[in-house]
């Protein structure tokens, strides 16, 4: 059996500046530009292998070792269609070309973290899907334009087509072909600069972003002032604030644009509210901590979920390692290990969270008070990071036949 | 000894515009109009006592029998000096009047609420104080004028020197003269309309109303959109459903107001964040409520705090105590007759929370499953109520020197 394959990674990547809101939700385009930090692959990431061969008889997809119908998501099928069409091109261009974009394809893919952390897998996702597709089929486009390909699955996963700190255009045209991601800095600009997610327990169900998101561009009374004269300028100040590796700055706008995507989601009506107490706790958290510094020190996120995660320099990690193990008391039931994985070897990570370090965040625990065991499920210590990663055949997910070497019932 | 003394109460007023945002803090002017809907003084009121006397020493204040310092608060003074001031103006006027505006007074005011149920009892307090100095100096002026004084004591507390539907209009005039309140319905053209009040427990130390606004006023890019384009709109809607007593078009606008106050304090810096879990649970209760009903059955709204007033006809309130009361069960320290009062006989007391008679309630509240008991720590069933009452010497908090009858150490 004939067959070629590709096998790449992708990184998660956490917005600085909130993409909320499409302007078209068939080609998701967005109401305005984003801006966000890609995380290290070491730690969060999405491997997929694609395969093709003239003897597949259908296409397949496996997520995380279950088979799913690839025909189910009309995301999916127009990504896949749109790198197809671009590898037909190339054929029509080179007769000598294999008919690859005429095969049949099998998609295998796996995260490198539990999906039950509520950490959006879909950017990382798409991103992979893309980049193995453009591996697999030679694709001589860009980066960048591949990343409309990645935007047509699933909007931030075009972000997730660059490591550094990554803009997404939001373009002008209708047809989209201006709306994509450019790298702003790469991650080698500021190596200094880290990133501690804070799994928040929660019982409710959540709303979907894709449904939510066009619920506030619908109902909110103050989303278009946020489109229209909010985003622009903190694009900007965002963009210099990371040439100049300006944290505190940095810190601000992430802060505040965090809040106001939170304020515009309690704005939609019937409102959403992704945050909850543990998540508002952090926040306060996060504010006092910098008072207790005198400093800006530290700077919280939050996408449409209730985890929380942290950007600071590396100076200040085992920090807030400590205090966030101490505030957030590891539950019974989470293997330690688990809780805390001390992936920088900066605290001694069987005693995480029975002591700080130092005195003025001691200070400041005690007069917070410890939360109920099990409010922060696991502390997930990462970077910045690259982009995908194109890994060689060894690494494959699929065996010679082009069947998952890892299936689950 | 001669005394002259006068007793009245007044009432609570909850919003359903609202206000948030000075643009004068020390005359109290507002960034936008308001509007509240008073409620019942038989549930919920401040009653105040005012008596001066040649032979009093000096100005003197008793807070639920307690004694304050009377010079501590500057908007006190304020509202003292002013309701002197218009009596000052009569005694002029008239040399026959006796020179009450150079006596000493002594202040004696009582909640008939727990303060500790965090329901803001600076609009009652207010109101009270300058209906009281208006009848013990026997002030020629219009409610509506006095309101104004009350507006120097507590922003809201002019609301609550009417009965019914009442606004708050802003007025443009720097020295405040038309900042005032103003009737837009009494009592009796919407008698249907109940309020059900949620007392939700909450832990953390809340930002005061007075420092956030501010803050907000300050620092969210959001507000001024709100002042500028949202609230006016609303205001001339709102008063359409009021006349047209529309409850539907009342709810609607009632919640998304509540929604943008807390999205706008959300997007300040730092953020505040004055519903809780308990908070945000009601408003999706209420939502799924209206969705089982069939048509707009309740209305929630949120002030700086995490309790939540209900507002609905009278029809519905059977359905909603039931419901809140299972889904929030009673705290074993909370009695039974302090959880729920009954006021309108409308269930059984003692078993409430137990049963729920309408079959889509039930289904709905086992879709969404009890909470954590002691969430909601008590439910204050109340309705629209009237303007303050003067009430006859029989029921004054003062004795015959001059002295609180109930003090407490």
């Amino acid at each position: 059996m004939a067959i070629y394959s590709a096998t790449v990674t992708s990184p998660v990547n956490i917005a600085v500046i909130k993409y909320w809101g499409k302007r078209d939700p068939s080609l998701i385009l967005p109401t305005n530009s984003s801006l966000s930090v890609t995380l290290s692959q070491d730690h969060l990431s999405t491997r997929t292998t694609i395969a093709c061969s003239a003897d597949f008889k259908s296409d397949r997809l496996w997520l995380n070792g279950v088979e799913e119908d690839i025909q189910a998501s009309k995301r999916l099928v127009n990504s896949i269609g749109t790198a197809r069409a671009l590898r037909a091109a190339e054929e029509a261009k080179n007769p000598e070309l294999p008919r690859l974009s005429q095969y049949k394809i099998h998609v295998c893919s796996e995260n490198n973290f539990p999906t039950a952390a509520g950490l959006a897998s879909s950017a990382s996702g798409y991103a992979a899907l893309v980049s193995a597709l453009g591996e697999l089929f030679k694709l001589p486009q860009s980066t960048a334009e591949l990343s409309r390909v990645a935007r047509v699955g699933s909007g931030s996963a075009c972000r997730s087509m660059f490591g550094g700190f990554v803009a997404w255009r939001m373009g002008e045209k209708d047809n989209g072909e201006d709306s994509m991601a450019q790298q702003v800095a790469e991650r080698a600009h500021w190596p200094e600069l880290q990133a501690l997610i804070l799994v928040v327990s929660d019982k409710k169900k959540a709303v979907s972003s894709t449904a939510g998101m066009q619920t506030t561009v619908e109902t909110s009374a103050l989303f278009a002032e946020r489109v229209r004269s909010v985003v622009p300028a903190r694009m900007e100040a965002m963009e210099k604030a990371i040439q100049e590796r300006d944290f505190a700055e940095f810190a601000k706008i992430t802060m505040q644009d965090s809040n106001q995507f939170h304020a515009v989601c309690l704005d939609t009506y019937p409102p959403i509210a992704y945050m909850n107490d543990t998540s508002h706790a952090v926040t306060r958290i996060i504010h006092a901590y910098n008072a207790a510094k005198g400093y800006t020190a530290a700077a919280y996120t939050f996408d449409a979920g209730p985890n929380a995660v942290i950007y600071a320099p590396k100076s200040e990690m085992r920090d807030l390692v400590e205090l966030f193990a101490y505030l957030f008391p590891r539950d019974e039931d989470v293997l330690a290990e688990v809780f805390y994985t001390n992936p920088f070897s900066l605290v001694n990570a069987e005693e995480v969270g029975q002591t700080i370090s130092d005195p003025a965040v001691r200070k400041l625990a005690e007069t917070v008070g410890k939360f109920q065991a099990g409010a922060v499920r696991r502390l997930i210590h990462t970077e910045v990071g690259d982009g995908p990663r194109v890994l060689d055949q060894s690494e494959t997910l699929l065996t010679e036949s082009g069947m998952p070497k890892h299936a689950r019932e």
